[in-house]
C-alpha cells in the first residue's frame, strides 16, 4: 500500500503541520489595503521557500500588483494544477476579535479545537492541506506522487486584477489536465462536497454628490439636496416587495433549477433554521417562494456591502453631507452577463438622480457564474476518495460564493476544476474571529492524500 | 461723546484683537470628541484669564462635562447677559482643509481678508467681538459701560448636556434684563440682522442589527437579512414625493406663515439661486410649493447627517453587514414638541422593521423652536445702533439653525434674547475651511460698542 503510511505520517506530523500554518497566518497579507503590500511579498516568499523544501521547483512571479507563486514537480503521468490564494480579507472591526487576528491561536471550544485568526479557513489553512499532503507523501516515499503544479495568487480578496493577464501570459506553463481548488466548505461536518456550480460576482461602488461641500444642516437643511437621502432611495429601490431585484433585464439569463437538481438538493435536507439560527436569524430573507438552498446557490442577489455618508464618529454633527457612497455586489448565476448588468444598473441609478446630483461609479470586478462539467474521471475518483475519509458520502453541491478562477480555467485553459474544500459554515469567513477546525485541517490533509492516491492508482 | 473714542480705539487695536482671536482659535476645543477634553479646559482657562485682564470677575465653573465660564462686572444700570460657546465642531474630512484647522491664518481672498480655521465664525470669532468691544470701552473710559455678565459654555456643539442643570442651579446669578448672543449671520454682507425666530432640533441615532455578526455575502447573500437595505428603506420612507416628512403627526403643530411675516420676508428679496449656487446647487430641494426662505426659516426638516454600514475603506469586501446606523436630525418650528416627534419617529421605525431585525436608538438632544418677543426696548435700540454701523438698515429675520439656549433663557430665566451675529452664508460653519471675514470681525466689534452705547444712553 502506498496510502496507509502517508496517512500515518500525516497523523503523527499534525502538530508540526499546525505550527507551519500558524507561521503563514502570522503574515498580515491583506491584499486590498496598500499598507500591507510588503506583507503580501513576505507571504509569497514563505510559500516559495516551503515548496522548495519539499522538492518543488518554486518561484515568485512579479505582477503589477501582488506576486504569484508558481511551482512544479515535472515528471510523468496525469498533470494536476492546484490553485489557492495567500492573501486575506481586512480585519475590521478589530474590536470584535477575541485576540489579534494575526497572532493565530489553537483554541479549545465546545466543538473541539479550532485554529483562530484571519485567513485560517480563507484560504491559508485550506491551501496548506494540499501542501501538507504532498509533504507527507514526499517524506514517506521520497518523491512527489505525480506531475503536480501549484499556482497561488495574492489578489483573490481584491478582485484579482493581475490574474487574467498572468494566466494568458503563462498559459502553456499553467495548463494541466485538471485543476484542484480548496477554498470552499464541507456540506456539513460529516459530508464532504465537490462544488459543481458557483455564483459569479459584480462589484460596484457609487458615490453620489450633491452640494460641493459639507453644509450646516441648520443653514441649508430643507432647501439643499441631501445625497444620503438620494442614495437611500436608490438602495431601497433595488429590491421589490417580493425580494426581487429591480435592475432592468436582471433576470433575463437566470435559468430555473432543473427538476433533477432540485430533487438532489431536496435530498440534502438543508436545515435553514440551523443555518440562519447560527447567525442570529430565523427567516430566509430572499426572493419569496424560493427554496432556501436556491437563495444561496442558484438565485442571483444584490447586497449592500458598505455604505457611508456624513459624520459617522462619536457624538453628533449637524452636517448636510456633500457625498454619499455605497459598495454594492451582485451575485450572478446561469448565463447572466456581468457587463450587461453593470450597464443596466448604472443606467437605473442615473435615471433616479434628482436635479443637482451627480454619480461616480467605480468598478470592483465582474465575473460570470461557473458551472462545472463533471465528466473528467477525477470527479468520481475524488468522490470515492472523500467518501472513504468522511462519515458520509461526498455530494455534488452548489455554492453561493464566487471563485472566478474556476471560470477562467475553463475559458482560458479549457480545463475543468474540482472544488473540494474543508471549511464549515461557522468559520466566519470575512468576519471577526475567523477560524478553521483542527479536525478539518487534519482530515483535509488526509483527504488530499487519498485523492492523490486515487488519481495515481 | 462716549462712543467715538471707543470706535477709534477699536480701529487702531484691530491687529491685536485679531492676534488674541488667533490664540483662542489655536486651542482645539472639539467638545463632541473625548480626545479633546483637556483642550476644552484650556479654552475655558484662556477666556477666564482674558476676561479678568479687562476687569471682569471671571471664573471657570465645573460641570459633569466641559466647564462653563461665568463673568460679571456688577454695578448699577441695566443688566445684560452675553452668551457664547468656546467649543467647536470636529474637523473631518481633514484632507479638504487648505491648512491645519487649528493653525488659523489671516488670508487674502478675492472678497477681502478672512480669518480661516475651525471656530472662526462658530463661535469663537463672534464671542470675541463682544469681549473686544468691552476691552476697548474699558481702555478708553477706565470702566466697563454697564452691568454686564458673560456666560460661555463648552458643549454647544455636543447637545449641551450640562447646560440646563447649570442654568437651574445658578438661576439667580445668571438672570439679567436681557440676553445677547452672537452666533448667527448677517442677512447679507450689507444688512445686519436681529434674528427673532429659530428652528429647534431633535437629534436621533439609530442602529439596526440583523445577523449577529458580519457575514460573507457569498455564503449568506440572498438568504440573510441585510440591515443596510432595511436602513435605506427606512430613510427613503421618511419623505414623500413632495418632500414632506412622513413621520405620523409631524406637521400637527407647524403654523402657517402669517401674511405680514410672509410679506416682510418677500421684501428681503432672498436670492435662492445665489444662495444655492454658492454650494454647487441650483434648485430648492425642500417641500414643493414653499418659498425658499420658508424652507430654511419656518418649515421643519428631516436630514441624514451621517450613515454607515459594513466595509467603508478602500477596496472591496463582500461582507453582509451585521449592523447599519444613521444619525438623523429634525429641525423643528412653531410649537412642534420634540419629545412627541421622537416617540412618533421611533414608533414608525419599529413598525418598518422586518423579521430578525432589531433597532437601538440613541438620543442626541431635543429642543423646541424659539420665537422671540421683541417688546423689550433693547430690540429697537440695537436695531438703530446696527443700522448706524452698516450700509443697510437692520432686519428682523428668521434662522434655520438651532440655538436652544434662547429658548432656555425664556423658559428658565423668563428673559428675552437678542440674536445679533456677524457671520456670512459662505463661512463654512461645520465644514472644512471655516472662515470669518476680517471686516465682519471688525464691524462686529464696532456694532457691539454702538449697542452698548445705545443701551446706556
Amino acid at each position: 500500500m502506498t496510502l496507509d503510511p502517508v496517512l500515518a505520517r500525516i497523523d503523527t506530523d499534525l502538530p508540526h503541520a499546525t505550527e507551519r500554518l500558524l507561521e503563514l497566518l502570522r503574515i498580515p497579507s491583506i491584499s486590498t489595503d496598500p499598507a500591507y503590500k510588503n506583507d503580501c511579498q513576505t507571504a509569497a516568499d514563505w510559500l516559495v521557500a516551503d515548496l522548495q523544501s519539499i522538492g518543488f521547483e518554486a518561484s515568485k512571479r512579479p505582477t503589477p500588483g501582488h506576486p504569484m507563486v508558481v511551482a512544479h514537480t515535472g515528471g510523468e503521468g496525469p498533470h494536476i494544477l492546484f490553485y489557492g490564494h495567500y492573501d486575506v480579507q481586512p480585519v475590521d472591526p478589530l474590536e470584535l476579535w477575541n485576540h489579534d487576528p494575526f497572532d493565530p491561536q489553537v483554541e479549545d471550544t465546545p466543538n473541539g479545537k479550532v485554529i483562530r485568526g484571519r485567513g485560517t479557513a480563507d484560504d491559508k489553512g485550506q491551501l496548506m492541506t494540499f501542501i501538507e499532503a504532498c509533504r507527507a507523501w514526499k517524506t514517506v516515499h521520497g518523491t512527489l506522487p505525480m506531475n503536480i503544479s501549484m499556482f497561488f495568487e495574492g489578489e483573490e480578496e481584491s478582485s484579482s486584477p493581475s490574474l487574467i493577464p498572468f494566466m494568458k501570459a503563462n498559459k502553456e506553463e499553467l495548463t494541466a489536465d485538471i485543476a484542484l481548488i480548496s477554498d470552499t466548505s464541507l456540506y456539513d461536518e460529516n459530508t464532504p462536497s465537490i462544488m459543481t456550480q458557483l455564483r459569479g460576482m459584480l462589484g460596484e461602488e457609487l458615490t453620489i454628490t450633491g452640494p460641493n461641500r459639507d453644509l450646516h444642516s441648520g443653514m441649508y437643511g430643507g432647501i439643499a439636496m441631501n445625497p444620503a437621502r438620494v442614495l437611500a432611495r436608490i438602495i431601497a429601490a433595488l429590491h421589490d416587495e417580493n425580494g426581487r431585484i429591480t435592475v432592468p433585464g436582471f433576470y433575463d439569463d437566470v435559468p430555473e433549477l432543473s427538476n433533477e437538481r432540485a430533487a438532489a438538493w431536496d435530498d440534502l435536507k438543508f436545515d435553514d433554521q440551523a443555518f440562519l439560527g447560527a447567525v442570529g436569524l430565523s427567516e430566509p430573507a430572499g426572493e419569496k417562494g424560493r427554496r432556501p438552498l436556491e437563495m444561496i446557490w442558484s438565485r442571483p442577489t444584490c447586497e449592500v456591502n458598505g455604505m457611508w455618508s456624513g459624520y459617522t464618529a462619536e457624538g453628533f454633527k449637524t452636517v448636510l453631507p456633500s457625498e454619499a457612497s455605497a459598495k454594492i455586489s451582485f451575485r450572478l448565476v446561469g448565463k447572466q452577463d456581468p457587463l450587461k448588468i453593470r450597464a443596466s444598473f448604472r443606467k437605473m441609478v442615473q435615471a433616479m438622480l434628482p436635479a443637482d446630483c451627480t454619480v461616480n461609479f467605480k468598478d470592483h470586478g465582474a465575473n460570470g457564474a461557473s458551472v462545472m462539467t463533471t465528466s473528467h474521471p477525477a470527479f468520481n475518483q475524488a468522490r470515492k476518495a472523500l467518501s472513504d475519509e468522511w462519515p458520509n458520502a461526498a455530494a455534488f453541491t452548489g455554492g453561493g460564493g464566487s471563485i472566478p478562477i474556476a471560470g477562467h480555467f475553463k475559458d482560458i485553459f479549457n480545463m475543468d476544476t474540482m472544488l473540494i474544500g474543508f471549511g464549515k459554515d461557522d468559520d466566519g469567513l470575512h468576519s471577526p474571529n475567523e477560524k478553521f477546525d483542527l479536525v478539518c485541517f487534519h482530515k483535509g490533509i488526509r483527504s488530499w492524500a487519498r485523492i492523490l492516491d486515487a488519481m495515481t492508482a
